[in-house]
């Protein structure tokens, strides 16, 4: 372990909701506290730089601090290894060369971590959002045991942390998980296509040696996968995810943040009605749209084994395989159809197809589309785009990690050596 | 016309987009801007004012201003018949005795009309909120000529015009629409039960004598039906309101806030589909829910004219009418499946029955619930309650009439005696 792990060492359990830094700003301002602001608002100027890496003189102009301010503040955040100085290059102006400032690699490990139905993995990212280890593991994990998979994600939490430099602090976990994560309280609720009801995440996780000590968080995986895809900065800041896999999640993304709704619960596009007469459905009901276009269904309407690989869906696809076509279009109908009723509801311009739409959209796109132009109001003025993630596969375990990587953002007084 | 007729003199078409004084937020400090703001402050203190008129005193407690600069901003208020007085109250301690402030009564006229598929009407609010004037006619709008449809709204804002105090001022007037209304451009896109596409309404209306002049802004009814609701201030302020009419539209509200997405086309309830092989509608697609649920819809359902009054479905339903009973039942499992889709999607804690489902809530409002237990998949942890608007009849005009007041507030000094 290392110097500061004793700030950490009590496993506290959170979800995104308002940060610790949200919280004091509505708190009477204490000693210190601007400082704290301070050091927060630097850090988000180096980490958030959108083009080359600002020097001091830039971050002073940026933040209205002054430069002397700024200097100390960087030095705080150099010594607390939340940021490096590159080599200094020339100025066009005389004077000192500018010095550079960027996130501080392979200091700080965010841990994103996924349960799915079909997979279970962790990755980590330092500040620079770089992908230091990364573990993925194929299951069956349907009506499975939850101290058993945690167990197993335990494990993987264990490999990957001992895959990182031994001298980087780990800041924390972020777990992905497909179903109804309660941001107010912090159980689980509902993971339908797992089995799971009623879990107490958290604490069976951290029960292992590999993940006690850690903050854990809990959220929706759609959410998180959406998180991603707002970093990877090319679907805009406005759109709807769609995050394909066993199950059918979705994340409304409004201005950059992703809107949960009341309690966290929103986003359920799988259990949205196709057809009020389709099949039953894991969560009770029937005709969902997860019996049309989740991935079992396609699948299964291909005539395929539930646990095949996408790949090879898509492969028979390319190689003229007439059933495996045809599923993947019709769920592209029952797909569009769900999503026609979103943008009917809440005018969003664009949609973005995640986890194994992002592969298969090739085959289910203009399906997608067909359904926004025949259903959707207003299409003549305004038409949805359809487009594809960027945000790369397992997107909700980089969303997992940005999580992990805004709180330390957002507090990073607490990664200041103590004062000697 | 009236002294300060002149200044409203213009035709300007708008939406209720960001206001006057929100652009001048983001512009430039000019002179005036800080007393324009101030008394802008104070009215808006006097107008919402939740439970007992406020005195000067109390005015510039709440307001942080100096009791010397609340007292001269309320004299210009009242000099501009925007706040009046009441006979002064005792108070407790010594001292003069407290003036309360309450908004002037049947000074300024707020009118808020709707063109609906099967009624037409204006009402005048003042900014107490109270009705002074109010009229509705009854038709057959479907597929009608805009410009027959406009020129009988104009003779009925003239009728209610005319029914108002002579020396009251009018603020404007909105007009509620059945469709999707532009925020950003203005114009009505389409109201597929009105058979209307691509209409310069405001330029239509105001063509005539009895708008001329007059600020005219455009809104989609459910929307303005929301914020009626809102005010009634009876749902709390984050809630669905579904406004059943011949079609169905919806407004998610939030924090007191319309959600109206990129365009204010959202809330299109009524083209969610309930059933993809479902009965052609009049936008075109197949099996949205107004081809259940729409008035016509029920009355069609229970072997009625669409021409008949809601009251005499009701009556039936209620003297035993099995068909009747049936129809209702049945249009409220469509509803409720629809609002499954959108609570499973937006998590929204409760939904608000707006237009003719408020009277026939008795009798659908059970089918919704069972629908929404059934199939929101949060449902076991925080069922969304299912209540009655407390808007009114005709709620769209008065939401109307509040989008016109609301901009009074924000702008108090264009209604200011011209300086000597």
């Amino acid at each position: 372990m290392n110097l500061y792990a004793a700030r950490v060492r009590v496993n506290r359990v959170t979800t995104p909701g308002p940060s610790v830094t949200q919280a004091r700003r509505r708190a009477p301002a204490r000693q210190g506290t601007l400082r704290e602001h301070n050091l927060a608002l630097v850090l988000r100027h180096v980490l958030d730089a959108p083009a080359a890496p600002p020097s001091r003189a830039e971050v002073a102009t940026a933040t209205g601090l002054t430069r002397g301010a700024v200097s100390a503040l960087v030095d705080l955040l150099i010594g607390a290894r939340l940021v490096a100085e590159l080599p200094p290059t020339a100025t066009a102006r005389a004077g000192r060369p500018a010095v550079p400032l960027v996130p501080a690699r392979g200091t700080v490990v965010a841990l994103g971590a996924e349960v799915n139905v079909d997979y279970v993995g962790v990755r980590a990212l330092d500040l620079a959002g770089d992908v230091l280890a990364h573990t993925v593991e194929d299951g069956d994990f349907r009506h499975s045991d939850p101290a058993a998979v945690l167990a197993r994600l335990a494990r993987l939490v264990g490999r990957v942390r001992a895959a990182v430099p031994s001298d980087a602090r780990t800041a924390g976990l972020c777990l992905a998980l497909p179903g109804l994560v309660d941001r107010v309280t912090g159980p689980l609720r509902l993971a339908p296509n797992l089995g799971w009801r009623d879990v107490d995440v958290a604490a069976l996780l951290t029960a292992h040696p590999e993940v006690d000590g850690l903050t854990v968080r809990l959220a929706n995986e759609a959410d998180l996968a959406a998180r991603a895809e707002v970093r990877a900065g090319v679907a805009g800041d406005s759109f709807l995810y769609v995050s394909g896999e066993v199950g059918i999640g979705a994340a409304l993304v409004l201005d950059g943040e992703v809107f949960a709704g009341r309690h966290g619960w929103g986003g359920e596009l799988g259990h949205t009605v196709v057809d009020p007469r389709g099949p039953r459905c894991t969560c009770g009901a029937s005709g969902c749209l997860e019996q049309y276009a989740g991935k079992d269904a396609l699948l299964r309407a291909a005539g395929r084994d539930v646990e095949d690989p996408v790949d090879a869906l898509l492969a028979a696809a390319a190689a003229g395989d007439e059933g495996a076509a045809r599923a993947l279009v019709s769920g592209g109908e029952a797909l569009g159809l769900a999503l026609a009723n979103v943008v009917n509801l809440v005018d969003v311009e664009r949609v973005v197809l995640g986890g194994i739409y992002a592969p298969l959209a090739p085959w289910l796109a203009e399906a997608v589309t067909a359904q926004l132009r025949t259903r959707v109001l207003s299409a003549p003025w305004a038409r949805a785009q359809v487009g594809v993630a960027a945000g790369g596969a397992h997107a909700a375990m980089t969303g997992a990690a940005l999580v992990v990587l805004r709180a330390v953002a957002d507090d990073p007084s607490a990664w200041l050596p103590p004062a000697p």
